[in-house]
């Protein structure tokens, strides 16, 4: 029964009137019920004009109603919906995916040796907190190998050194395929991937820990001290070729002091970097992250 | 030229199916565009089942094209659009209300003896932050006079005691009429207003000093100093007759130590008070607000 | 070698000049070095008078010395310090206490069902940043049984009922002190301990999911809904005989929305909760915290 | 009558044993009360072996007692007690300064045309949150000489262009001597100080309205705009030869959405930005800030 089914549509297109209601109208005249909309129109973009976005969560219950296969054109389906709404994207000239609460997301998480963000995701999914299956860890250490033991998740371990990147990120290619990864999460994963791997994997989100676009690149938390600063940070963005410059999708900071040397910076900043992550993993798993240049729009 | 002028409608109504398009192409038939549109579905409610919220911002420059002179049967003017969305609203059993850019609200603050607040909302309303006019001060003390004299506002000054509270009140309610008052604004006003009151004025907004519900009543600061919170904090809401119960727009906090006295507590408090009681006016103003039950609804 | 062992000091005494010099040159008359020293003057207390507070920690590693040896009468030994000091401490009618740091604290964790605090702090004890051994856990359920298994931790099933309550906390109580269990701390046990109980035990740090004083009892975040509430917190005190009336020692907070329902203000509840028990337990354990009557001082 | 005066003393020097009980027993020995002391050991700083440094508040009520008098060689006055401190410090390779809370320090503020700190600033001194006399505004604009006037403070306009720059440095400094000024608040001072200036001038603190090290330089508000960030900052600073480098004294930051503009970023970003500049400026009027290379350390 698919009764609590329900699909999440991402739209961006250039900013038109009547924009709303026209993707509004879509599913009410197809009796679909939504539940949740939200939009934003984004002034000045990197593309030139102002851009439409919009997020519509739309409950499937109705899509096998005598309205809804009629609107179809004689038959209702998932794919009928889809090929329908694609023809009126098309007309918007907008860019738009579709996910379905049903078909439950697969991530992949890539670790080194540090812990806390591991179990971190592993827990909130365990909870039900992110909606998502995790059948896949790699390690490019051992270290954390019970950890993904306890939780009952399969863990490989591909070492990497400068000469075997090409064929370590082969590697781990394919058992992102094998598995229908759908996200890849590095969670403190200290390996920087190539443009090359970046093209041919899902999405990628990392953490970073510093408050970007401040210190950026190794040691941020050595760097905030040598700096004084009184407040870190972390930041969560999606992995692009130029080493954190990705689009941020989620930050947040804590208080420090003068007495804090950067090991004690390390540990505040492990309790920021942990929640930011899952803050930002779970926003894009519930598909409210669009992407608009250099700048991301949550809705 | 009426190019930049806006509509601001609120709606709150029971939930149903095909809302969003229903409201969303009553504009778009009009040709006329949506600015900004934002909406919430509250599904447990005081008043039984799910309620339907939706602020939508409105742009007016095309009230008189054609396509809306037709729409609206003949003749397009403020009044008949607001005529026809009455009758739409009607028929979705919605409460409703709309309020035009050009047509700017006029707020009168009320105050006792300390400056701070009162600065906040004049400097803001200088400085454009606050889409309101300010046109009187009423003081139940001289002292803050010369400050509505910088700023060129009239100030009124009606002292109060036990005895004369209902002549009091009376006097201020007058001004608030002779003024055409929208909304008031207790800026650290240090008298409780009374039901009769409160039912004869305008929305009053209040800013209490505390993190409520802790901390009601006279003297939170040194209230919560003495149950030793790591934590301050303050409340704007709107006034009822029930003190400090009212619906709450705006919360936000301080940290504080140990080593802080209540004098200290107070100044670290005064902060926060300010820029609460300033994101709930401006809230307000831009109609972002719906009060549910003991609850606000932030579109 | 002894080399890093340090004793940290905390004195409550009433006020009196000279009293910061008295303390270090005790210490330094013996050649000790003081590594880290703060203090406090609360102007207002519960007893009356103002009360001075301080945390001195003292390196050892020249407790060996000739001078040092001199200094305590013929024979250096921590028995010998501490006898010297209790000397000064009882001229000064000052409260005091010593810990060891090679003299690691043994704390017992009591659970029920939530996981998300105990593993925190089971992960937190694992890379250091908790200064204390963790030989014991007790469940009133056996829900969390596999987590101390996976962690190595021996885990005690103590079922409840208001029945088997006074033969339950006997059990409890055995077990803590065949454990030399030094603190207790609550994560999440969703039981109100006797005031007999507590008398008994050793000091117990509760974690409340509420930001009290606001909020107190069962199902807080479901009260902060209801009212309406834009910030939620968690409270971390020690457990005393009135419920959720205890000194506190960490509060923190978490900004919501509307749009949040109960549900959702316990997920985001539970980030501020586990955050807010470890710096609370970390203080502890590093003894920072004094208690003077309704308060913590946090040296 | 001295009886409330209070003096600070400030030190800093290579670390070594016994620091806390040499410096608080001179003071006990002459039979001066310390009321507020606190201390700090840098382990890594840039000078190389780890630094001590300590703020001390003492109380002069008994600076004409016997037991004074005979401590300092027969006459008791401040001079003859910073003569002896001197030499003490002396011995100590320590850097020092004292203050001396019956001489209030005189702050000059610097301003072009925002006047949001300018009032903050004048408010705070007026409600006695500043320690501080404010007896001279500048600005290279006449645009706020109506708010000096408002609070009677004497107004300076000395425009300023790249080819008058010099002159108008030098007007500057001669307005700062003859005032006698003690510390200078740029406070949205829109004008690049020279080296020259500042190696003349005394103290000066400015306000960046980015979270350094982030966003240095011009527009940072847009900058962070461009770069989508999440969190926007201000931060408090020692101006230096190098601009936006000087030590950091404050910071703090406000949560943004992708739906404010550059604009709104601007708006929220003030609301920050005082109260950074607020705190920054009281903490250097109490002594409490101990410069350290690139850093600060707040006592």
């Amino acid at each position: 029964m698919s009764s609590a089914a329900r699909a999440t549509f991402l739209i961006a297109s250039p900013d038109a009137p009547g924009l709303v209601a026209r993707l509004a109208s879509f599913f009410s005249e197809l009796g679909l019920n939504i539940i949740d909309a939200s939009n934003h129109t984004e002034v000045f973009t990197e593309s030139g004009g102002p851009r439409f976005f919009m997020r519509l969560v739309v409950d499937l219950s109705r899509l096998e109603s005598p309205q809804a296969v009629q609107g179809l054109g004689g038959s209702s389906s998932r794919k009928s919906l889809t090929d329908a709404f694609a023809k009126l994207a098309g007309s918007l000239q907008a860019e738009w995916s579709v996910a379905f609460s049903d078909r439950v997301a697969r991530v992949a998480i890539l670790v080194t040796k540090e812990p806390v963000c591991l179990y971190d995701l592993l827990l909130r999914q365990q909870s039900g907190e992110l909606p998502c299956e995790i059948p896949l860890i790699i390690g490019n250490h051992t270290a954390l190998e019970s950890v993904a033991e306890n939780f009952r998740v399969p863990f490989f371990t591909l070492p990497v050194t400068p000469d075997t990147k090409p064929a370590q990120e082969a590697a781990v290619l394919d058992l992102l395929r094998r598995h229908h990864i759908d996200l890849v999460v590095l969670a403190r994963y200290m390996q920087v991937l190539t443009d090359d791997f970046l093209k041919q994997a899902p999405p990628v989100i990392n953490i970073h820990h510093g408050f970007l676009p401040a210190f950026q690149g190794a040691k941020p938390y050595h760097q905030a001290y040598a700096r004084g600063v009184k407040i870190i940070g972390a930041t969560a963005h999606y992995a692009t070729k130029d080493l954190d410059q990705g689009p941020i999708i989620e930050q947040d900071v804590a208080r420090v002091s003068h007495a804090m040397g950067p090991e004690e910076l390390v540990r505040v900043g492990r309790d920021v970097e942990r929640v930011v992550l899952a803050r930002a993993v779970r926003a894009h798993l519930e598909r409210r992250v669009v992407v608009e240049g250099r700048r991301t729009i949550i809705l």
